[in-house]
């Protein structure tokens, strides 16, 4: 009344040199490659692995854009590595803002979850895509384009983001121009933005020289 | 004080055959292919491609399983065509079920947006890996594994999950096993479950043979 | 009456910290990734590591499904790492059956090399696609979709599966659900099966609760 | 005892614009694109487009390579179309060769089903990696890399090369060099063959120049 | 003395629905997907269809920017699409320079070819990656990251960017911010520039709002 | 003035175990995988590991061949890692020739500089694609196919050859048969070259039986 075929057969499979392989749950001491993290032993995989509960607290939007933006990428959240996809968590505050930003690799699936949010983004041929979002509306954001979000109503929004990677990377404009020592003279050239416009910027985001 | 060299460049990339290839929006009436739908002309694309409201009201849940999926895949979606991503809705009633599945094409991220939900997934070794998700939590069911989703409290809930692929897929394993002409005999054989069990819900599902 | 050029070539391409990249042998000792195991250093690879010899004999058979299964995936045949390639071996004796399974990371190209298989698997839509397969014929199970395979005539069958990936996994639908320790009730809730009907396969398979 | 929900979701995905996507069987007469041939309409799918039977049948040797293969790729075999996988049959009667050849989409992997056959490649560093392979041996090819294979016996070898993809290309070494109207002379430099080998083996393949 | 075996061979592989799937020049007049565009019909693709002649000749620098980039992505070069890369031309006469820019689909790997050239990109955590580089450097500017180039010396320089795609697509900032009918207060709260300079950089652009 | 929602957000995506994942620059040290080396430490990575001078100097071309190449592949390129693209420089003296190749695991498209070029690729029909390059030519050369370059005129030319993979890998046709151990006669039935053109060329090139 036994599977002896299938206990010979497991035990191939769980020989000491097999890996499962259905899921590749991040162990963040070993290297990273270009595909992601190394594999953390099947052995000392759990469920917590594939759950996260960082993102079920608002962010402080008590700042200057009134956001917040909470990440759950490969990471943070170990059990999305290797599996194409990750989530976060934004918050806009009435008045608030997530400013041009960019994700290198992965397209945005945003998801209005409370609240009202103004979206956009700009295609290469620098035709403005820009939509009012409500409650469970949800718009895509193409890989690598710039885009935005404003709260578009007078109360708190929230929305969740998901990404088309587990690591789909984040360079936000402002922050790339400013927040570092790049000169303002080369700044200005290769943005034409006026000198005092970027030292006024740099000065606002902490950048140098 | 133009940009000559622009005009010229800009030129170049809207010729008649250029495609802005930012994104490829499904052309239904045009043929598909192994990565997707046809991309719709350019000039057709319009924000509404990129943006579906078809989640933002409830799915009925007034049926046997109390629950109600409503997909915002390439198919209904098309704007995520060749995006890499997916998203779909998910009510749950109290005692609500969304029985054993697969989606054969993607992993699932599923976020926890009202009330409490128990999920699991088997993984390949037979571990089954189950949790009970509170409001915020997300969990992650790796590609092509059975993974099902159960109201875990006395209200409704509310979850989205959100897809590695565009077009994930979905099998449910009841329907393939019973909603359809399978002989009964060849069931039997090749899932162990008894002949009445089997015409039992092929009985309930609409299955004949 | 020598070619220097390709020695220098050559060289540059082996120094030190080269790998050569046409192939990445497994290497069980090292961290594997999403991509497949890290690469054997490329002195220690021999013509040995790109064969495998584990095929050539039957499966034992007097079981109780009266088949055998025996796999050469990147977790038994190291040259397969990476390369997006595997095969397994498939004995059926008279009566033998491998009930429901997917492949959650690949399609399978079953080949039959002596006997007579009924094969089938199920798409998302629910649609059967059933064939008896003869000697030399071969059939398709596309990733990720139910499928099985049924002795069709009063000998010995023989076929070998080959696979899209080097890990293609294996989650038989029997030993998912009852060969482990998910809660009777819950099994029952998510599959529409009878508790008694449940309890039976458990306690066939191994099963606990 | 009906389940309305699963009905309501199956009307969604079988809407006018829905594909299955669990495959993408080729439609031949529509174009076809760089992931492979236009899917033929859902409809029009039997389970005929997933099984092929022109391998059960040995090919003619009686030739001077004493050899033949017949390929079961996307071209031939509609259903293996954007699923990551095809097949072939070689048959070599005693003293046959499929000479030094490779395939440019694909890796190959071996499986000899009678005779023995000596089969080898050739890595980038110029190592030979050289094997006699007897019935249930399998070996594997990295894609790309020139291969051959020989009857190693007195007696006829079976063997069914599986591929890592549906359309794995195949460019035969004497045929690419000798089977066309390259220049002899071009032909020399580039190979460092004497002339009159040149024109010697362009005779016998039907080149000229 | 010739080869049956090869005639039926290449028979079957020439069959009226096969097609060589070595590559796949675009077909400008079909349908594109996701995957690039639909293949020209093998029997009229020549040599031109690979060879690309655009780039020998200097773009016109006489501009505001004194730069010129002239492509040869897919939309351009048929006999890239599908095969992962493509190559652009760039001239940057004294004091030229191309402004921030990304490729949403392609890294960029910049060789020089003539005088000096200053090049930059940014990463995700904002650090600067910035080098002078001199004829025969290159420099790779990975996915999706804000990068530009300016000409570093006195005399006219040269450079060819290659793409990890046929289409890798450009998004050049001041025109995905100033060069359309995005609110000037949109932009402001967006990017924290002031209203006065982005009014002044729409007015030397062409946007509007 | 500040952006404390910036800092949170940062801070969460530096944490310990954080990789910058905009790119992987290759640690030699580490394990590799067959997605690419290891990735280096961020903390490590400066702009010199995007940076590679060694295309600067032409190659020594006083050789039989009259040619040289140098690569810049991942092996000697840390930054390329992961990126999909690598270059190389070709120097061909007048006479000079680049024997038949092929790259197994890249897509070539050639750039010429200086001279003219004779370059052509054997597609698997047999048909081959031939053409005279000038400066500014560019060519493309499908993965996997034979292909050659010849200097095509009475002066030096150069060019650089960009590839769709960071480890293209290279197999030259000669070395692969005459400059290893592989017996003559294996070879003469393997290619249907005499066996005293086989000896020939091993002598030639330091190739042994």
């Amino acid at each position: 009344m036994i599977f002896p075929i299938f206990f010979t057969f497991v035990l191939l499979l769980s020989s000491s040199h097999a890996s499962v392989q259905d899921f590749c749950v991040a162990d963040y001491k070993a290297p990273d490659g270009p595909a992601g993290y190394s594999c953390k032993k099947p052995a000392k995989v759990t469920v917590n692995d594939f759950v996260y509960s960082g993102l079920g607290i608002a962010g402080n939007t008590t700042n200057i854009i009134k956001a917040a933006v909470i990440p759950a990428f490969a990471a943070q959240f170990p059990g999305v590595n290797g599996l194409g996809i990750s989530l976060a968590r934004l918050d806009l505050a009435p008045g608030g803002v997530i400013p041009f930003h960019t994700h290198p690799g992965a397209s945005e699936l945003l998801l209005v979850v409370e609240g009202t949010i103004i979206a956009g983004f700009v295609a290469s041929d620098n035709t403005p895509y820009l939509k009012t979002l409500k409650k469970g509306d949800i718009m895509v954001f193409p890989q690598g384009l710039l885009h935005f979000q404003v709260n578009g109503g007078g109360t708190p929004a929230l929305a969740f983001p998901s990404f088309s990677s587990p690591s789909p990377g984040l360079q936000i404009l402002d922050f790339a121009l400013f927040k570092n020592d790049l000169a303002t003279e080369l700044i200005a050239q290769t943005t034409f933005l006026d000198a005092a416009q970027i030292k006024k910027l740099k000065g606002v985001l902490g950048g140098t020289n």
